[in-house]
């Protein structure tokens, strides 16, 4: 017989009644029934209870066995009686007799149980992780984790990508975020860095014949702390392909994406259709560039119904350049208590209130209620009811002014509204690209033109399109939105040489510093650039939305906490003398 | 149409004769046939030859065109004339009548010219490595390695294992190279360091009750330059088991790597029988722990023959404790002229000498020929001949000593002999376990007990083992040799926390040093550790095997060279004074 086990302790049933076995696994809980030990023996596959009476030889020794002790024991499978059956459990037709014991492991006094939902906090679940992974959610999500992107792999090949692997320990890539970087001891003084993300190996992949590209690709990223990301590391599915428009990306990237949505969502409904949303409808519809498209409410432009009302706090407003008003319409939300609480939350996010209207039926026919109703008249307030194609028990919030000021806060009250109302449905996942994001925008206060998202991408347009207004170019970029977060950022690449150079000079960077920041992928466009784009998704979040939780931490394996500190293995630590001596450094003494 | 590309250039054959096809790729070569222009259109896939003569508008656009510049055409299929088919090129029955042009991108002059065999400088090659992948070898090279991890994916897979990953920025794991550091932000003075390998983390993931794990593993050691090995990083597939014996491990390995070897070796014989051969056997038959088992030779040893003889020279050598006479039999070795060179080879690398003997018949029987036989006289000489099972047209080399002092070269001798003889087999893969590697190593000169491998693995027979004599402790520790080169390192672990102590106390490390050094692991064994262990397989020297490459940066994408420099991306760099202020560090001038 095997030394450890001739079964795991999910695999036993009644066909086995009357065998002799060997079962490894964790002593998950114990109890004493008089005289009679039970105990549930757990290991990554299931549990299978065994159990020990004074008859056995093995009753002294179990006796001794404690929570999450490793055990091995060899035993007679047995029938339970009919009672006793346990048709939950894949093993719940027997128990096994047990005749012989092997502690394996013993373990001390525990600072985290595996057995039942206590929750610890969070720092005691890091520095113990290796118990908390015992626990079955966390089994679930790692298992999860690693099905996921085996799937996405799969899935990618099936698709005829390659899979190439892009250096680590590289040179510092300015893509936005804080580079981690790495002294150099051949050369003292100098750094490597981790790459924010295998951006320009991926073009340069692309530059160098490989038409499709993909990786599960680790990316470095020294962020400040937040609970939905990792300080120090994320990974993503990253994807680049030659000889492609931005459809061939959707194309290519969608069925992946709902493949693995379906085969793991756990029944969710799976949407089919990903509408293509322009950033600017986006923002004008949804108040969001990832908009959550569970939720049916869709705001409109109602500015023309209050343009010289007897509402003067808007009429007023519309008479200013770059101003309008929106409404965000709330089916069934027809009541002045859900109205008031709307109006706060606009108060609590900063703005002076939203206004409203509701419709009742107070016996005699239709009345449309609130303060701005009576202000503007019945006609208008009609007019605005059919344009939202609203009815009694339905209500209408207004905002206004310039869209930039108000449009966050009507996407949070779209949400919040969308929620409380029941609007915005469960068990589904609602897709969307996002696409013909600007290239540039514009600091408010220095009025200096800047680089929108990454500055890899290609204007529409090309080159013609550089000449007008910088603030009116759009690229070919896209972000897909899923259930109110973007899980996918991609774009149609600027693979001219003259055309990222007249993007950056828009930008005020001259041609030094395209060549410093960006020289391998500027240098290489000189030799025959194939024209190329690609996405990146991200795996983190995928698997956060799978497993329904909201801290990226449940879905790492040993994840750093806020402060970005492992402390099961105690990083970071001090270095020693010589290793700072050798890599010629000095730490600069902290207050 | 598609903007790009109908077909691929792999793509038409005759059956397409008569159709509007759109072609994207890169300029191969131009020739210029009077009036007529000939392209070599190559993408990924392959090429199609495209022309074009003075009757089609592209004319004088195409004419334009040089070597690498990546252009799109659109055009007719033709038929070649039967005598100009060309049957070793998939699209080789065809040709395409340019109708059509657009330059996607031009090439400036090129360093380095992808048609051709043409050898270029390491330095050239890796600072415009864009252009150096498109050639084919490198192309091959690429898709191979990218196939080869794939494959054993799949097949770790299809045994039930899970891929996990584990941290990339993370604490410094002692394990005999120098860590990568990556100064902490915010922790100034602290530093994370990049892992030398998964080890610890495996490990805890078998303690979390993963019971199957690999991963294709990036692992970072900051070495110094060597031909065959990355100065950064390298790619391992990484295993780890719960609850197995050392021949549970072999099992699982065997056939993923039987399976890569049959999938890739293009038709070399792949051993399916791999023999397990313990380490001082090994040293003894082959004078090294990762024996080329192409090679038939085997050593002996011969002492007895020896003891008393008329050589002095051995016979007094084993008066001495500790030495012995072995053999190296080479069959068909049986001349002078091979005898003396390989004797020179000897004194070369630093031995007074090989004594040899060699067998002929000058027509009157068999005849020992060489000084040695005549030394030891007829009957001695007769008698190590058939030991070694040699005759006629054989030759027998001896070194004597203290094994340690002349194994290695002994090994070296049995490459060469094999090689020049013919007998070590081309075109064949052949494995073989090494086992029941020493725990530890005596350093020659303080005496000092010191770890021999890596203080993972656990001692056969346990605690009771560690009682007596630490060089006489084996532990369940294993490479797996092929062709020469050490593909696979493993071993069972050493999972209980007591033995642990024990061993690192024989090796002169305190309590604290064991806490300080693999606190995580230690920690973790108390708290119901299973029995577990595994492997890890090199994946650039199996491409590179697979590839017959001597030279790991022909199976990387984006290699560094010897110095640690990454000439295509300039790395290392000079970093920003706010980034070394930010990490609270100051860099020391250097001379």
């Amino acid at each position: 017989m095997h030394a450890y086990r001739s079964h795991t302790c999910a695999a036993l049933t009644a066909a086995n009644v009357g065998e002799t076995v060997r079962l490894s696994g964790w002593v998950h809980r114990v109890r004493d029934h008089g005289g009679v030990l039970f105990i549930d023996l757990r290991d990554h596959f299931g549990v299978t209870q065994v159990l020990c009476d004074g008859d056995s030889a093995a009753f002294a020794e179990l006796e001794k066995v404690r929570s999450e002790w490793c055990i091995r024991i060899d035993g007679t499978v047995k029938a339970r009686a009919d009672d006793l059956v346990n048709p939950k459990l894949p093993t719940g037709e027997i128990e096994v007799y047990v005749r012989d014991l092997e502690i394996l492991g013993a373990a001390d006094e525990l600072p985290l149980m595996v057995f039942g939902d206590q929750e610890y906090p969070e720092e005691t679940r890091l520095r113990y992780r290796y118990l908390d992974l015992r626990r079955e959610a966390m089994q679930n999500n790692m298992t999860l984790r690693s099905d996921v992107v085996a799937s996405m792999r799969r899935r990618m090949w099936d698709q005829k990508f390659r899979e190439y692997q892009t250096p680590i320990i590289t040179a510092s890539s300015p893509e936005g975020a804080r580079d981690f970087l790495v002294p150099s001891r051949q050369h003292p003084g100098k750094f490597y860095a981790l790459p924010q993300a295998p951006q320009q190996f991926k073009q340069l992949i692309m530059v160098s014949g490989f038409d499709k590209y993909f990786q599960i690709a680790p990316c470095f990223r020294d962020e400040d702390p937040r609970a939905d990301r990792s300080p120090t590391d994320f990974y993503q599915l990253d994807i680049e392909m030659s000889f492609v428009e931005q459809q061939d990306v959707f194309d290519t990237i969608q069925p992946v994406l709902t493949g693995v949505f379906e085969e793991f969502g756990g029944g969710r409904k799976v949407d089919q259709d990903w509408p293509q949303i322009s950033y600017k409808d986006a923002a004008l519809w949804y108040g969001s560039d990832k908009p959550d498209l569970r939720n049916p409410i869709k705001m409109q432009v109602v500015s023309d119904h209050f343009r010289g009302s007897g509402f003067a706090i808007f009429a007023k407003l519309l008479e200013q350049d770059g101003t309008e008003i929106r409404a965000i319409p709330a089916p069934k939300g027809g009541s002045r208590k859900f109205c008031d609480r709307m109006n706060a939350f606009a108060q609590k996010e900063g703005l002076p209130g939203m206004g409203y209207i509701f419709w009742r039926d107070q016996g005699e026919g239709m009345e449309a209620a609130g303060p701005l109703a009576k202000n503007i008249g019945p006609e208008r307030t009609e007019a605005i009811r059919q344009q939202l194609g609203l009815g009694v028990g339905d209500a209408a919030f207004f905002l206004g002014g310039k869209p930039k000021a108000f449009e966050k806060v009507a996407g949070k009250a779209r949400d919040v509204i969308g929620e409380e109302l029941g609007l915005t449905e469960k068990d589904r996942f609602a897709f969307a690209w996002i696409v013909d994001f600007p290239i540039y925008e514009q600091d408010e206060e220095t009025g200096a033109i800047d680089f929108e998202h990454n500055p890899f991408s290609m204007p529409q347009g090309g080159m013609e399109a550089l000449q007008g207004n910088p603030l009116d170019v759009r690229g070919y970029q896209y972000d897909l939105a899923c259930n109110g977060y973007e899980l996918v950022s991609g774009a149609i690449r600027n693979h001219k040489p003259e055309i990222m150079l007249k993007a950056f000079e828009l930008a005020g960077y001259g041609e030094d510093e395209v060549k410093s920041r960006f020289g391998a992928l500027f240098n290489a466009f000189h030799y025959g650039a194939p024209p190329h784009g690609g996405c990146a998704a991200g795996i983190d979040r995928i698997v956060m939305l799978l497993a329904d939780e909201a801290n990226i931490r449940e879905v790492m394996m040993f994840p750093m906490n806020q402060r970005a500190e492992d402390l099961m293995m105690d990083a970071p630590s001090d270095p020693t003398s010589d290793q700072l001596m050798e890599l010629g450094l000095r730490t600069i003494p902290q207050d």
